[in-house]
Formats: structure tokens, C-alpha cells, sequence
């Protein structure tokens, strides 16, 4: 065959390092939820990715360990949802892929998982899931969620992953309307 | 926060740029399965990552698009199975985040895709998953698969993605058994 590539990388747009500098500690769920939703609507205007992000936080100390942004067609990888760059930024951030080991760490989202990072939930060492946006809702605008159980929140408690779902949805909703309205890919929804 | 960081990257073991370098077209879909059953075994052995290996290949050519192998616990990153490997050297070989815009791709895996993977399937554009060994197998070795729906062939088919499953299943499974035998992490298997 051709050489394939040996190496997989990808990078934050520039904007995420100073929107991401003076997160204090100690927010509540909701303020915590807020920050990501904003960077998700920031990723729709500033058009650096899809109308999503997602952020790993120390559960207790509520210390941002890492945000991610939706990046998969300005880095041209399918996997790189807001919540996938922000686990594996964490787990860089942690140095180690079981981020479960030492401090409880939670992944806030601003629309519920779908299947795959559902399944990198669950292998990410994660304790809690803060969602905003439904699976009902991203269907609504044209976002296939993928294979995904109808029970997932069970799925994920009966692996010790608590679930809070529905933090200021509202506000997450119309960041994905923003999305479509800007005229944005709704990519692989066959 | 302290400042996260801002590029993710990671990097196949040198050994696998050997092993990929001369395989050939024109093989049948038991040939495929045969060489990625033989680099997950090939991982075990070097201890490289977890016995599971997938490669992309073009459908109708038989050529080898890139060679995955689990990476989780050398790389650090619990969403390196060898799947999400495989699919993203090969979005970066063929420079698209979607392997389904011309020439037709396959997801050959030598075991059944967990959650995360299988809703990474869906996403990366490919139209046909060949697997080996079972969730069964994978299960009945301490490999949790994750919460996949029962239905997930149909699931897949109805995405117009072609699934031929257990394909060389005792092969397989023989690459899993030897990995426990070797006292291999099985990691996250709450």
C-alpha cells in the first residue's frame, strides 16, 4: 500500500485559549453549562466547527480542566465532537486515559452525547454527565444522534456515571438553530 | 484554569509502518480480516496496546487505505481503540472527514465495535464494517462493549452501511484469549 500516516493530530482554534483563560473555579452546574454553551455559540460565528462544545471540569472543585469545541470539518476528522476533544484534551491535560482515577472529573455538554461519544463516556474514567440540548432536539434540526440505547442515562448509572440532563436547554436549543440558520453542514445525516 | 492544553496528537507503533508496507490489492475479505487479526496479535505481543486492531480498506480495489491497532494505555487516550485509529489515519490519508464521498470504503475490525465505535462508524463515512470476534467473545473475555443497542446491524444497515460479521471469528478470539493469558489490562471494565 501507500504510506499511510503515523501520526493523527488536531488543534483548538486560537479563539478557545482566550475564551478559556479566566474561567474561575467554584461555578455552579448552570454556570458551568453557560461557558459551554457560549463556546458553542462562538464556534458557529467565529465558523470554526459545528454548533456544539463540551468541556471536562474537576466535579468538586468545579476547575476547568478542558474545553472542546466541535471541530470535525475545519480539522477534517469525523470523531472530533465538542465532547471527544474535550475528553482527550483532559486526559492529556491529566496525563493519563482513565481521568477516574485520582479526582472525580464530570464532562458538561451542550447537547446530549450521541452514540459514539456516549460509548467514550464511558471508557474516559468521567463520573457525571451535565447536558443541555436533547437528543429530541438536535433530531429536530437535523442532527442524528446515531445508534444510541433509548435508556442511556441507566446505561451510564449502571456504570457509576451520574447523569444531569437538561441544564439551561433552552439556550443550547438556540445555538443549534443559529447553526442551520447560518446555513452550517448537518453533515452524514443519511 | 491553569492552561489546558491545545493539540491532541498520537502516534502508531513504529512497527506497524513494516507490517502495512506490503500488503497487497486484490484480497478477499477474509484476507483483509486475516492481517488485522495478525496486527492485533502482533500488539499483544509487543505490547503495544490491546488486542484489537481495524483497518480501512477501499471496497471494490481491496486496497489498504491505513492499519490501526488499540492504543489506549501506550497513548494515553481511552478513545485510541483500533477502530477510531484506523478511520482516522485514514480520513487523514484520503484529507476528508468523510470516507463515503467517492471512492467506497470498509471498516474491517477484528472485534464487533463497542458503542463509541460504532457510532463512530456512522459518522466517518464508510459502507461496509466487517467484524471478527463477537460482543459474546469480547464479553465472555471481561470486555465490556459498552451501551450499544441489541439491534445494531440493523441500525447500521439502516445508515446504508453493509455489516458481514464474524468473519475468521476463532481467529479472533484467539488474539483476545492471549492478551488475558499475557495478564493484559482490561481497563475501565467497572
Amino acid at each position: 500500500m501507500c504510506k499511510q500516516p503515523q501520526t493523527v493530530s488536531f488543534t483548538l482554534p486560537g479563539w478557545v485559549r482566550d475564551f478559556s483563560a479566566d474561567i474561575p473555579s467554584g461555578m455552579s452546574v448552570e454556570q458551568r453549562m453557560a461557558i459551554v454553551i457560549e463556546a458553542a455559540r462562538q464556534n458557529v460565528l467565529r465558523r470554526t466547527g459545528g454548533p456544539f462544545a463540551a468541556a471536562v471540569f474537576e466535579i468538586n472543585s468545579g476547575k476547568l480542566v478542558a474545553l472542546g469545541v466541535n471541530l470535525v470539518t475545519t480539522q477534517g476528522l469525523s470523531m472530533l465532537h465538542g465532547e471527544m476533544v474535550a475528553l482527550s484534551l483532559a486526559q492529556r491535560e491529566r496525563n493519563t486515559w482513565n481521568l477516574g482515577e485520582d479526582v472525580a472529573h464530570e464532562l458538561v455538554t451542550s447537547t446530549e452525547p450521541c452514540a459514539m461519544c456516549l460509548g467514550a463516556v464511558c471508557w474516559s474514567g468521567v463520573t457525571r454527565v451535565v447536558s443541555g440540548a436533547s437528543e429530541a432536539d438536535a433530531r429536530a434540526l437535523g442532527f442524528d444522534e446515531g445508534p444510541k440505547p433509548e435508556n442511556w442515562q441507566l446505561e451510564l448509572q449502571q456504570r457509576d456515571i451520574e447523569v444531569i440532563p437538561e441544564i439551561l436547554r433552552d439556550d443550547a436549543v438556540k445555538v443549534l438553530q443559529a447553526y442551520r440558520q447560518q446555513g452550517g453542514v448537518v453533515y452524514n445525516s443519511r
